[in-house]
Order: structure tokens, then C-alpha cells, then sequence
């Protein structure tokens, strides 16, 4: 059991990672719509570019004629920069997330979700850049940019490997509406060793959760909740969220779930409205593989999302398998403040204050 | 990353231990007060002494001249009995746990308690029987012990390593009503390397959960909290739970917190009837080390309590250090079924249905 | 202040009405596209046009030429039946509601809900039989229907008024997009006296909530929520739950709000999945106008429903306006226990057992 | 019905009621160990009895030889205040409350239940200052103390007639450990025309909640709960929280329990970590009267408190009759934003912000 314990304290340290950086080709991330993140995105390749005539920038394609980044501007004015601007295409991050060195992100902790949805296989390391309050993702403010990727370039960074889930669409090979069909017998009973009752329908790497609600239906959702090859229970409630540690601080609070440090190797199961006593949120291992699904006769569809995108129609008898992902999401940590990281970015947002004595709402006494 | 993940399942796989049994000594814990369990714990004792002659049995001391047990009768009955059915102490417990090849445990997940009271070191396996209805910690029906223990004895067992904590009170070696004197300060800050600030009075291995709290007085508790060097938050609440999994299902879940597989190595920590609505119920990695003390200027003492049992006060300025044990509780598993183990206790506990819908208290539509 | 109690316990006594009854038209509701609910139909009618030859009975204009009802049979099965059995239509209920002396439902707490809808002014007394499980509304076992109708024919009725709401989409007057409207402003600012702003857009009478989510966006809404001449704050929620008394047991507990009497005066507005750590279940005064919105920079539409029903988009700038309902809805009591009768009803939804001890999920100790 | 509905209104508005003041006797209540609210207290004693001749102050006797107070300067100041500064003691408030014309309370919300204690039958208006913060009964800046008090004299006042509850401590008559005798049976059954079970010991108006609850043992209560002549269920669980709406942002939020507007003709019960699923916080008519009570087979005490003081030992047998008391607590109300106040202090407490956004936790999308 000692050794239990020392292979417990390895998994967290290889869960950071320390980097050196050889940086040449940097990957500028912004929500394209917002005419200040443009100006701040030609900020920063500019500072870049001039920085050291070795980096090469790339931007989204959709800037290449935008008037605000003015890229032939840009080029103009410097005729080192020539060849070294470049315009990212999604296609390009699905096929060679490898060509890129370091992702900076510029907004909010969306940006950084955004950045997840990119890279769907290998990530390379994210560091993002807030531009409000710092988030649970963007840990350096932009003022100051400059000073962070200098020194992150020189001294190497650390990068927490977050854990994200791979969830595949499961859609039956049924004819709908034949609710003689039993998803339960079919997922771990007679019917499991039959291949051919499901087809997979698009994969998913996300970050924060995948949720299975009743999307525009008034009336709740029925679930059916496998893990590995245990029917668990049938869930009736709006929906259920399944979170990362990473996403336990968005829906998964909402929902009711714990906070969760993301070192922990976990996955969050938690109702959403549930309409009976006898759920709570759930705390698995990381190991496990979640299905959850529509029984065959359920009157309604459900819907699951990923990461709050791509609302997709799970009809009776579909369902989605959720399991820990080959591919983490590297974030870069605070230069300073490392191994405190979690706890500053919780306090910010709960407004903890860790010297002085919150106000209590009972006064009395 | 794929290493990290190798080792995840490794670690998952070394919480379950499979042992094959040479047993000779054999320790029967039951409480001691009911008449129906010291019959159940002759039966079991006249049992082994019969079926195998190298069997030792271990009773608790206070059976020696018990009338329900009749330890005299049962000697007389077989002479080969003789120098086989012994008696044991909490001090031989305590100082030679490695006696024991196993634990058999008759009663109900309190028993279970008791023997993680009574082995504060080394832990032998323990196999428990319920009475009634089957719990968390007792998971076999003692109506057929005797198919039960021959075919662990012969086929070998296995047992789930669940993480216990070391939990130490330390008192504050000031003056009370010091109240310039600041336990934030002297945990983290710059009194933080004296070592003269408190000192250790008494350590506890516990299974379930340490709770600090009000105790008797009728006002809340005001509790600063600490992981590692950070101070985290100041608590103003009736108290904190900080439960192990195996305890997630105990008290945890009454304050509200999240129910969690013991494999996970996680630390719960959950306000109960917090005073602010800044506080959610948190999962922490189980390498942390966390304080939770009384602040100096408190106008009253808090109480931390050990498993439920060993109420102690704490007076200003002391607090409790609680981290991962280095003796966890070898839990023996179901023969059958011992991967589902958990989601059966859980399915059992919560009145969930596998198979049949639950009634939703939502009618409508 | 004795007065004050005096007019708290009036008003409690007002809340139940004893009728006596002189039954002449029977109103006979239920699901018509169940073809056991239509025997029952059938059953029920075919008893009553029987007992008294002065019974007019109603039914579901679609089941005029319905096969299972068989109208023709069973005016064919005795020529006394003629000019007895009729059709009711939602015209009818709309516009003439005085017509019937009590409505029987027949099925479950959704049927009651049905009846509500149908009946959107004046509401005759509502008798509802239980198919399978008694409810929160359906109070009579289907079973023994024949005793049930024929004692409280008899003997008269109690029934409980129960509070509805009275609850009106408005519609901003204003192009979408002009997000410099601040509905802050239009609703309790200067331009609060500019009736110009907003028009109505249908006004429905609800028993159970009202409900304004998000619908099919995937990300959260934000509500501004007044109550009379109040901002009270701005909801970042999946949506908030307005519930009468009634309502309480079903998506408002599902919300997270608590169990309510049905004859306190009170509307209870709890959030659902709310994004900030401020927001908890409120009780409000039933005299109170609340205005749910949905404020003019909002990035998206929320959706409002009603009873579960009739899911109506609000755009940027409109709202719904709830309020006690002059029209409550009759409910009638059990013959027996009425003054027990909620108590029942939770006992038998949230499996309290009045005697015997529940078994709790904490063993230990 | 329309009936129902104007008893309501009216109910309501005799919930406010507007006073004339003919102020002689004015009762100034503060904490007296603290020496600023001493200083305080003399201020506003000075200030009286320089504004009018006519007026009489009386503070509480332990000032009499004060030195902070300094009674006997305060009177050698001014000759005209001779025989117009007294000193009240517990006694006068309980035997001749009809004295006073006002109570002026300094300090914060505790305070103002410290006069509700002082004063168990009728209780004078109170008007309550602040020294820090504003809160849910100290509704008044003591910071231009002067003009609040001139300007009330003068214009008269509007109170505010909290709900109290009347509860009685009910001592079992039989001998302890006489488990035979069944609590249910004797309350609601056969037994509960006998008069001889139990004895009254000790009656307590309380403004803000009743709570029985484990007090110092570790382990958790098991409490039967009854409504008029039901017996609801027996609970499982740390205790349970009878609260007015008054006390509905006290401990009652703590446990879990909903706002609740003081108007409210209701009561508030809330389990205090329930050790089962089964129980949600319930809202009661305020007509209702509660039992809590011991069954006689547990094991443990509870213990039973009164505006989190009294502390009483409820043995096994006893039980805690709450019901509403006829003596309300007469809260003064802001001189304007009257109707708004109950909105003020939520949002204060809350940190509501009524025309600024809040800060979502969740930042995504």
C-alpha cells in the first residue's frame, strides 16, 4: 500500500509538466467578431514579429482582409515581417495541430474552450490572455503581455495537463418507434456481444462536460446511465451534465455538482433538475466508460452538447459514450504561483477572502 | 500523456488487492453489548474451532466469562479446542496487529468502524457480515458464513485498499486569549517555521470523515481552513466535514456533498450549514495536507470529532492537520461481483432500480 | 394584532368550501387518445346516465365517432339515454363553463392539469380519479368510482380553492436590436408611465408555474425578475420557476425549491441552475405582480412556459407579468381525512412512513 | 372566492400598521458589555432628555454605577434631568412592558432579538440603529440618529407585526427508559385524550426559529414530527429548524431553507442535515401547531433552542409544542421605501445588484 501511495504522488506530478520552449511558430487565438480582440491580435503579432525575425504568426484566415487587422498594413510596415504573417484555417488545426509551438489565447475562458474545440486530436500548450478578471483558464492579465512571453519564451513553462473526454454519438440501427427494443438488454445484456445495433456518429474531444437535456422539450428528459458494463440507474430530470474537474466550476456548479481540483482524476455526474429523492452528484474514476441514453420508448428526444456547442438530437434509442480522452489539454500555469494556481482562481470567483472574515448572513448572536 | 494515463490505471488496479489465504488466526469482532451477536459470534467461533484444527479464534476479552458465550461450555465440548479459542485486547491491537490473518466482522458498517478504531496501525483484512440488510462496509450476508468462509479460504480474496486519514490535534502552546496572536500567521506566515507554536496531542487513523463543529454551543463555529501552505478560506459555518470516499456516503452526503467511488484518491470537504453562500462542497487530491483550526480571536471553542466517536475540544488557536494515511483499511470484496460492488451498495442505498423506472414526483404531462 | 390572527385563520376556512350539490351536467375528462382511459370514459358515462334519468353527461367531442367509446352502442343499449349524452368541445368550456356542475378527470395529475387549461375563467369542481397511484390532485381511486360519486352526490363536497396564476406575455413595442432600451427603465424608471411600450400578447390561467428558460439555446438566460415597483435583481440562470402552492411538488421541486401547503397565500420563485452563487429559493406574498424579462442586450431569446405547455419565445425586450389568478381552481377534497389530505399526499410522494422508522443512509454508530 | 382573495389584502395590510407616537417613555437597549455602545447610549440618553422635558429614559440598571455611562455626571449636567433618567431591569420589561412607549435599539440584529427575548408578551414598537452595517431588523443609520427620532416623533410611525412563535417545552411524566411508552400513540393515539402524559416546563415567544438538534453528541437525532393532530415523520438528522419568515435569512438559510417574505402568514421547516433522502423544506400555514418531540426508545437527548439561546435538554418522552404566539414583535420600518424594505435587506444580504449585472461563474461562450 506504500507503493499505492507513491504511484498516487507520481500521478500528480506527471499531471505538470514542465516545458522548455523553442518557439518559432506562434498560434494567435481571438474571437474574430470583437473589433478590440482584432486590435489586441495585431497587438501581439506585432510585438511578436518584431520581436525575433525567427517567429512566424499565425492569425485566422478570416483576417487576412479584415480592415481592422489591416494585415497589408502590417506588412508594409516592416518588410522583415514578409512571409512570416500567416492565416490559420480550421482544416489546417484538425490535420497539423503539430506545426504550432504554443497557442495565445486573447478574451475569456470561452476562448480557451474555443482553442479545445480547434485541436481535436494533439493540443499544444494554451496560454491565455484575459482581458477582463482572469478566469480558470486565463491566468495572465494582457497588460503586460510582453514581459509574460518573454519570460515564458526564456525560462520554459509549466503546462497542467487537463484531463478531456472523448464522447461518441451512438445512433440505433433500429427503425424508430420499435419500443420493443430495450436499450439496457442491448448495451450490457443478451444483446451486448451484437455489434450492429449502434453506429457511431461523430466524436468529440471536450473540456468542460457533455450534457444530455431535454433541449426544447417542456417535459423532462428520461436517461438511461451505464458505467462500464453496469446499468446504473434510469435518470428522470432535465438532464444530466458530465464534467470534467475542469468544467466542475461551470455547469456542473450550476447543476449543484462539487468544485473539483483538476489534478483529480475524476469525472462529475450530476442531475440537472432531477424529479426524484434519490439522486446526488456522483464522483467516478477517470478510468470509467459512461454511456447514457434514450430508452426506445421515451415520448420525446433528448439533445447532448459538448463543451455548450453543437446541440446534437439524440432520438430513442441513441446514445452517447463518455470516456477520458488520449488527448489532455495542456494550460500553461502563472509563471509565479504555480501549485497555488487552483486555489487563487477559486477564490476569485467565490469571493473567498483568505485574510479577511467574510460577512456572515446571520448576524445574530 | 499516455504514461499519465498508464499510470492512472495502475493505480486503480493496485487498490484492489488480490490475497490468497494461509489463514490460522482468526479475529471475531462483534459489539460486545448485544446477546443476539455473542450468540451469532459463539456460532461462528464453534465453526472454525471445528472445521480446521489450526485454527485459532480470537474473541474480545470481555466474552471470557460472558454467560451468553460460554466460553467454558464451548471448550468442554471438544477437547480439541484447547488453547485454540483466545482472548483478545485493545492493547494487543494496538501492538500486534500482524497476529491476525484476517477480521471477520459481525454487525453493521459500525462494527466495520470499530475495527478501523481498534487497528490504528496495520490493518489485517477484514470480511464483515450483516445481520440485516447488506451496507457500505458489510457486504456479505451472515446467513450462509459457512459457504462464504470456506470458499474465501480456499479460492483466496480480495480486498479493496480504501485511504484512511491521520488526522493530529495540535494545541496551541500560548496563553488563551492571546488574541493578538494570529493562526494565520503562524501556519503560513512568517511564525510559520517555529516550531514551538503548537504541539501534537493525539493522532487517529480514521475511515469515515474528521468533522470539526460547534459541539454543544448553540452559535456557529468560525474555522479557518488551510491545504498545504495556502490558507483557503475562513469558514463561518455550524462546521466542516472532511470525509475520505469510503465516507462520502456518510455524514458527507448529509451536508451535502457528493457522493464518490472509494477508488478515487480524493479528499471531500463539505461546509455543514454554511453561514455565507460562498461555500460549495470541494474535492481535493488526497496528497494535500489540510489544516483546520480556530482562530485566536474566537469567542468559543469548536470540537472535532474522529469517525463519530472522541469528541475533543478545540480551544482557540489549536486546529487538526488531516492527510492520507499510510495504513489504509484492506476492505474484503464481494467473491462475485466485486467490480460492481460500489454501484450495488450505491443502487441498494439510494433505492435505485436498474431495471424498473423509479416513480417521478412529477406527474404532470 | 389578535385581528390580524383572526383574519389569518378566516382566510384559512375560506380556502375550504363545503358544496352541496345538485348535480344535473357531469363533465367526464380525460386523455382521449388512451384507449383505456376511453372505456373508463365509457364505464363511468354509461353508470351515471343509469343512475338518474335527470343526468346530463359530457364528453370529448372526439369521441362522438370514436370506436372504443361507441356512442351509438351505447345510446342503442337504452332509449332513456337520448338527449342525455352530449359533446363538449373546447368552445364550449371556453365560453360556457357555468354549464357544468363538476368535471370528473379521470387518469393522472397531468388530466387535472388538462382540465385547468380547459377551463381558463370560471373552473366547476374538479373530482379526479386515479388510474394507477394517488397524486398530488388525483385524490379518488378509479376503483369504487360508483361509491365515491354516489356519497358525494349525497352528501356535497368539500373543495379546496386552489390559488392559480394569472400570467400575460408582453411584447416590446420597440424594433429588436435597439439595445439602447433599458427594460430597468420602461418597466420602473421614467418611462414606467409610457404604456406605449409594451402590448399584451394572450394571458393564460396556470396552476401549477410558470417557467422561463432558455429553451433550445445551449447557453444560460438572463432574466430581470421586478416584483410590484421593484427591480429585485438580474437572473444569469437556465431559468427561474414562478410556482403556486400547487404547483410546489412538481418542477418547482425539482428546481431545488420547498414543499408548500396549498393554502398559503405565497408564490414561490426559485431559479433553475442559477450561474451566480447568489441567487436562493424566495417566498413571496401572493398579492405581489411579478415581471419575469428578458432584457434588450441579451444575446439570445428565453422561452416562457406554461403548466408545461405552450412554450411562447420572449425576444429581447419582452416579459410575462404573473399574479394571483381571480379564478382559482376548485379541487375536490377526499370525503375523509381532509384535513390531513396534504399531509397524505407528501407521505405518499416522498415515501414518509408515519410509523415506521426510515431507514437512514447514515448506519454508523 | 373573489372573497378569499380581499381577505388576503386585507390581511396583508393589517400586517403594516401606521402609528401615531405620544412619546414619554422612551427604553434604550444595547448590548451593555461593549464600552462604544455604552458611550452610544449615553449620547442618545443625553440628546432625549435635552430635546424634551417631557420625555423619560430608561436604561438598563447594570449602568447605574457605570463608569463609561457616568450616570451621576449625566445627571449633575443639567438639573432638569433629574427623575427623568431611570433604569430597567428584566423584571420590569416582563411584568409592566405597557410602560414604554418605544424601544430604541443599538447595535446590530442580535440586539433587536435580545428585545424580543426581554419582552415575551407584548413587546413595545422597536426601532433599531445600526452601529455597522444595515440588517434585517436594524433598519436605521445610528448616524443622524437625531433626525430619524425627531422626524418619527413627529410624523408617527409604521410597524411592521412580525410573527413570533409561542413555544412550550412539554416535560414526559413517565420514568425515563420506559421504552414500552410510545410517543405517536400517546400524541395523535388512543393515549391523547390523557392530560397526565405530559407537563409544560418553560414557554418561549421566539421571533426567529426553534431548533432541536443533537447538541453535544456526536451522533445524529431522531426527532417525530406532528402537525395539529398528524403525525408527519420521523426524522433523521442533526435536527430540524422551525423558523418564522422572519427567520427565514437566519439559521434557516444555513440548513438549506428558502427567503421568505416576513408578511408571510407561514412557518418554515428545514431538516438540518437529513441522514435520509426523503425530506425537503416545508412551508406551513402559520395556523398550524407543531410538536417535535423524542421518541422514547432513542438513545440520546436532543436539545432544544430558542432564538439560538436556552439551551434545554429534551430527554427521551419531551417533546416542543411551536405554534403562533399572540404577542407579534413590532418592527419600526424605514420612514420611506417602506414597501421596498424586505427588497432592501435581501439585496444588501445577497449582494444583489439591482441595476448591475452580477458576475457569472460561468464565463463559457
Amino acid at each position: 500500500s506504500d507503493m499505492a501511495f507513491g504511484i498516487r504522488e507520481l500521478a500528480k506530478r506527471l499531471a505538470h509538466i514542465r516545458l522548455k520552449m523553442n518557439v518559432q511558430h506562434v498560434f494567435l487565438l481571438a474571437k474574430a467578431h470583437d473589433a478590440t480582440l482584432i486590435a489586441n491580435t495585431r497587438e501581439v503579432a506585432h510585438w511578436l514579429l518584431t520581436r525575433d525575425q525567427h517567429y512566424k504568426v499565425y492569425v485566422e484566415d478570416t483576417l487576412e482582409h479584415n480592415r481592422v487587422f489591416d494585415a497589408e498594413g502590417l506588412l508594409a510596415s516592416n518588410h522583415s515581417f514578409e512571409g512570416r504573417l500567416k492565416f490559420w484555417t480550421n482544416k489546417l488545426c484538425a490535420e497539423k495541430p503539430q506545426t504550432f509551438d504554443i497557442v495565445l489565447a486573447l478574451g475569456g475562458d470561452g476562448t480557451v474552450l474555443y482553442a479545445s474545440w480547434l485541436f481535436q486530436r494533439v493540443v499544444p500548450p494554451v496560454l491565455a490572455f484575459s482581458l477582463g478578471s482572469l478566469g480558470f483558464l486565463t491566468k495572465f492579465d494582457y497588460d503586460g503581455f510582453q514581459n509574460t512571453l518573454s519570460r515564458a519564451f526564456k525560462e520554459g513553462i509549466t503546462v497542467s495537463l487537463r484531463l478531456r473526454f472523448e464522447a461518441t454519438v451512438m445512433r440505433s440501427q433500429v427503425h424508430n418507434g420499435d419500443s420493443a427494443r430495450d436499450l439496457v438488454e442491448q448495451l450490457i445484456g443478451e444483446e451486448s456481444e451484437d455489434n450492429h445495433t449502434h453506429k457511431p456518429d461523430g466524436t468529440h474531444n471536450i473540456l468542460n462536460e457533455v450534457v444530455v437535456d431535454r433541449g426544447p422539450n417542456p417535459t423532462m428528459s428520461t436517461i438511461e446511465l451505464f458505467g462500464d458494463d453496469e446499468h446504473f440507474t434510469t435518470i428522470q430530470a432535465d438532464g444530466i451534465c458530465v464534467s470534467t474537474p475542469t468544467g466542475s466550476t461551470a455547469y456542473n456548479l450550476a447543476a449543484g455538482g462539487s468544485l473539483c481540483h483538476p489534478d483529480n482524476p475524476v469525472v462529475l455526474v450530476t442531475a440537472i433538475c432531477a424529479h426524484t429523492l434519490s439522486f446526488r452528484p456522483i464522483i467516478l474514476p477517470d478510468t470509467i466508460v459512461l454511456r447514457a441514453g434514450v430508452p426506445y420508448d421515451a415520448r420525446t428526444s433528448s439533445w447532448a452538447s459538448f463543451d455548450g456547442r453543437e446541440r446534437v438530437e439524440l432520438r430513442p434509442g441513441d446514445y452517447v459514450t463518455i470516456s477520458a480522452s488520449r488527448f489532455p489539454f495542456p494550460s500553461v500555469l502563472p509563471l509565479d504561483r504555480k501549485s497555488k494556481d487552483w486555489v487563487d482562481s477559486i477564490s476569485r470567483t467565490l469571493n473567498w477572502n483568505s485574510r479577511q472574515r467574510q460577512k456572515s448572513f446571520k448576524e445574530w448572536n
